[in-house]
């Protein structure tokens, strides 16, 4: 099989650190050539390194000459800012994967939807804030568009071959996060350590807080309407602390099909770098299910896990809603992390920003609506924030 | 969809009976033209009026008179013994339902293998006593073959277009039967109505004795083995008491395609009825996993389950072994079943008379071979059954 080049954005997060794992166990398959990071120039320089790119760029302009420094005598050529980060995009690859937080994700996912391309998309914005439009680029472009996150990579390869129509419905798999067994009262005085404390997986602490709020389902359930065309009500959760069955497809005839793994993400990265012939996990990578604590699945408590039940809200509301929604909780969640809003505070702040959006809002066309959207619900979300409800009790 | 027709091998039994009732919740869909029994004629003329068939043959030709009666004023045709089960098969058909159990339901599917068939098979004699010759068969005449087993079927559904190369292993789950949790002392002394028990399944005598024996997971790793090219290392068996998940492939980079369904064989069968266009389900068919208890997967104990032993080593001696295998361990459960030999000595008369048999024996390359090792096999096991060793302490 040839060498595949890969572009890796957002290389210094945990994402990019599996992919940089799994790229690293085979090499005889797979380099990566270019890396692309957010802010933290000297993370990127060593990612840089490590992986023998020719070419890094930092989103963040202001880190470029840190960036140049730490690289320089390597041979790797830099650059920094927007067009940089649209630069490395451009350079040629086989894989490309999407792995940026946030908005400018979302534009470099756009960015990088070109004709024979495979995308592996770890990025949430680009689904949640424009699902329709991206999932249409890359319909029109010719780019294979492959799920990086564990649930939607289960979810992916299970459903396999068959055709839409045989499916009746997607369930997506949630930890339960930290808070899965506490009563209302402890939740409502849960501090951001405790937040913190995900059971199964070390990620950044932006997602580890969506995880206790079960917000982070809601995304997923709103990026798997977009990845696999169904209707909302096609789509469920199940809370399954052991985090091994990650996604489960029920076709119409009563068979299940369910993705396992070990809770690693380098499997699901491993699926996406191996799409065209799948690559050896090493022996501790396999799932060991006699050595497993028993399965067990519950149904998620929406009145204990608000956020889940408001992404539900918005998944069927459609339009423009996921985006705001999104953008409401980074600011919302922003603020518990800096400790100017309690726990259950997040989803009342998500509610009231959604609350005030006009219904049936137009669906986010491109990046620039996507983008305008997110920014101007984020201004409401800063404005709502103020207000004496949402201060910390 | 144009409505199908379906001839069913086996229309009396456990399996006809989740096809008849499959059929029947799907009337634009399907349509049983033929049906074929085994000894019972009323059964088999009550199935054949119960789906409107259009010909009725059983293999038992003294049972034809009685079949006839039975049938007349009807307007079904009949007939019976070898060559009107022949004639059954021979009858035109786009799917044949192959669940004839031992060595006539062999030569049926042989009979079955046609130039643009489906043929769900659910005779395990097919592929464990001749499982190359079948596969060929299929192969050369350009029949497809579908696996109406649920653990065979879930593995199926869940390897869908993967290449062979793709696939570690493949695990099949067995519920352990009524004697998972009984010590060996206890087992020495269980009866033929401790062991009929069987915890899920409503099924026939012989695979139930081989459900608590575990003799029946290793008859399908066998079966496996076959049906998806394997090697034989690469066959793996769980005990799971929910039987819920049904099989499992772990592919190379570590995910794992499961195979769930509510333990009911009409799932199975819905599957290959409808594997041109996925049938539906009634609704309470479907599988909720917060409602069932937690999933749990242990190794299967070879010291307490010989049997299970013998029948992996048959499948890696290959050859003639496995149908010499499959023949003795019929012989010792009907000898059980009729009080002629204690449980723990179903496994060492098929011990005994495997290591009788000569080893690198050739493989069965048709049908008349095949049943030429059977019927020697099954001849040593009854010498051998007249031993004093094999009689009920």
């Amino acid at each position: 099989m040839p060498l595949r080049s890969v572009t890796l954005l957002g290389a210094t997060g945990s994402v990019g650190r599996s992919v940089r794992d799994v790229v690293a166990e085979n090499p005889e398959r797979l380099s990566i050539a270019v890396v692309v990071g957010g802010r933290d120039a000297d993370a990127l320089a060593r990612a840089a390194i490590e992986v023998g790119a020719s070419f890094a760029a930092l989103a963040d302009a202001a880190g470029g000459e840190a960036l140049k420094q730490a690289l320089s005598g390597t041979g790797i050529a830099s650059g920094a800012g927007r067009s940089a980060v649209l630069e490395a995009v451009d350079r040629p690859a086989d894989i490309v994967v999407s792995a940026i937080s946030g908005a400018a994700g979302l534009e470099a996912t756009f960015a990088a939807l070109q004709p024979g391309r495979t995308i592996a998309l770890a990025n949430k914005e680009s689904l949640v804030c424009a699902g329709e439009a991206v999932m249409a680029q890359a319909a029109e472009v010719g780019a294979r568009l492959l799920p990086l996150d564990s649930e939607h990579n289960a979810l992916f390869q299970v459903l396999g071959a068959e055709p839409l129509a045989s499916v009746r419905s997607m369930t997506l798999t949630a930890s339960g996060g930290p808070f899965r067994t506490w009563s209302m009262e402890r939740i409502a005085a849960a501090t951001p350590d405790q937040a913190l404390k995900h059971p199964n997986y070390a990620m950044g602490a932006k997602i580890t807080i969506d995880s206790a709020s079960l917000m982070n389902k809601g995304l997923e359930l709103i990026e798997a309407r977009f990845l696999f065309d169904l209707k909302p009500d096609q789509l469920d959760v199940l809370v399954h602390p052991q985090q091994i069955v990650h996604g489960l497809v029920t076709f119409r005839d009563g068979s299940v099909s369910a993705g396992m793994a070990v809770p690693d993400m380098r499997v699901a990265a491993a699926h996406c770098l191996g799409i065209d012939g799948r690559l050896d996990a090493p022996p501790q990578r396999f799932l060991d299910l006699a050595l497993a604590a028993p399965l067990s699945f519950e149904r998620p408590d929406l009145v204990r896990f608000p956020a889940l039940g408001l992404a539900i809200a918005a998944l069927r509301e459609g339009g423009a809603m996921p985006a705001v929604l999104n953008a409401a909780n980074e600011v919302a969640v922003a603020a518990f992390l800096e400790r100017r809003l309690g726990f259950p505070a997040i989803a009342a702040l998500v509610e009231a920003v959604c609350a005030a959006s006009p219904a049936g809002s137009e669906v986010p066309c491109d990046v620039a609506s996507a983008l305008a959207i997110d920014q101007d619900s984020r201004r409401r979300a800063a404005s709502l924030l103020s207000q004496a409800r949402f201060t910390v009790t």
